[in-house]
């Protein structure tokens, strides 16, 4: 058995640092991940330099991911006019986001949910068939603003998201990380059975600690591909001073021994998480990193 | 539903923290989680107080423990001269602890485990009947020194003890952590079905972050008693400076938001856990704690 991780710390995992990381940093953290075995990483977005100084490096970036045989690098964006710059700059494959809460989206892209579909549209028309554009459902179990999110307020949204395009691949994401298995479970549940669509992805936060037992949830319900991030690095807007995604290193431990293939060497994987969790103003998060650094100097 | 949580922060807990700890701070914390509805504390243990001084207060701890109204205190012992002087000291309920590795018992408690099962059988007839005498299988998934533990080691463990007495209540220790959910669901699945048994517990280390994902494997299999430790106190020996028992508000907060009811009073258990993780050199553990101060004081 395998399992497909998406490496978002070069996304997720930056943006929420704030002392401004040097690109060649950045860099050398994305070939030590690649080199470690991860194939597919969040490597940037594409977004307001004004509002996020941290990633206005994107085009150089996006040039290095390029770089890296056989890595299938993705870039966020939330509107079409930065998709046509990040396809200018290079970018192979997409991440749209959209949430499924209407005061989140208004306050993470500025956009109602219904303006954020006709950027979608444009996307969609834009994206290179080669690989499927991906879809971020934001907020897709709990909002910060609205509280839990309806079964059928996501239901609905998929629908809509479909309709323009069905050549896409659909991550649930997490974004409170308030919420436990059950919800996991319900949801892809009724996703998987009543939407004939094979690429789902869960995209799990750890911060209230049930971001491993959300993604086996996730994966019990035939979830094949898991973003997580190195080093647990990212945050948390909505409680700040709280860590953010899933660690891979983390989530590598829980698969492998589940006898089920991540296609990542852990030894290479701990020297970037090591790499990246010293990254000045860091939050960082996970479990494993430590334990075996302790384990090791026992 | 309902599940039962036993409240294990003044024995494990407390045992890992070098800073000698004051009879009247451990009293105050132990009285904050019954009033937050804990009603199964492991209040100490009875050892040699040359080998673990934080614990030489156990007399006046139990007797502390016996003026909680309804509060089923229980106390760790490892053989017959101890379990006396527990019960001497008006102990209601012990703990005895074995482990399923022979080398892990030897270092725990010097004692092979056929020793250790000798003095088993003495506890096991000096216990008062009103409780079942509870027994803790260490290393039952993993062991530091020999690695894996075989199911059928495990199986022929417990086909002892409840030889030597059925009215046992037999808790599953993952003294390492290391384990995934895998092995969790597989060794329970065993040994419900094998064994015509009721009273299992499951004692769980977050030491690689799998605690609350191993839990609920547990809680699957038909588990209903599960231990936990306040502020996530407790530590690893063999990985130093690594957090141990899995938080008790982790859990739960897993536990209440599958609406599975645990008796506990979040608000109240939340002030406990910020007095017992300020406890000077306490190593601490769990997400909630944080993350519901922090998502508060945004």
């Amino acid at each position: 058995m395998q399992v497909n991780l998406v490496e978002v710390g070069p996304r997720d995992g930056f943006q929420a640092i704030p002392a401004i990381i040097a690109t060649e940093e950045k860099e050398k953290i994305i070939r030590g991940l690649y080199d470690a075995g991860l194939r597919r990483v969040e490597i940037t977005s594409v977004v307001s330099n004004r509002a996020l100084p941290q990633l206005s490096d994107a085009g150089k970036i996006i040039s290095f991911g390029n770089q890296l045989s056989g890595c299938l690098t993705q870039v966020l964006v939330a509107n079409a006019k930065y998709a046509t710059t990040a396809l200018k700059q290079g970018a192979k494959k997409l991440v749209f986001v959209v949430s499924a809460s209407q005061t989140h989206n208004q306050k993470n892209v500025r956009l109602s949910v219904e303006e954020s579909l006709r950027e979608f549209r444009e996307i969609a028309a834009m994206h290179p068939p080669t690989t499927p554009l991906r879809v971020n459902i934001a907020t897709a179990l709990d909002c910060p603003f609205e509280g839990t999110m309806s079964v059928s307020k996501v239901m609905h949204l998929v629908e809509q998201i479909l309709a323009i395009s069905a050549n896409v691949e659909l991550a649930i994401c997490d974004t409170t990380g308030r919420n436990s298995p059950r919800r996991v479970t319900t949801l892809f549940n009724r996703l998987i059975s009543d939407f004939d669509q094979e690429n789902w992805v869960f995209h799990a936060h750890d911060t209230y600690g049930m971001g491993i037992a959300n993604c086996l949830a996730a994966w019990h319900e035939g979830v094949k591909t898991f973003d997580s991030s190195i080093g647990g690095l990212g945050g948390c807007p909505y409680a700040p001073g709280s860590s953010g995604n899933v660690a891979t290193e983390d989530l590598v431990w829980l698969f492998e021994d589940m006898s089920i293939d991540t296609g990542v060497d852990m030894d290479m994987l701990l020297t970037v998480a090591e790499t990246a969790s010293s990254l000045p103003t860091a939050l960082t998060g996970g479990k494993v990193r430590q334990a075996l650094k302790n384990i090791r100097s026992a």
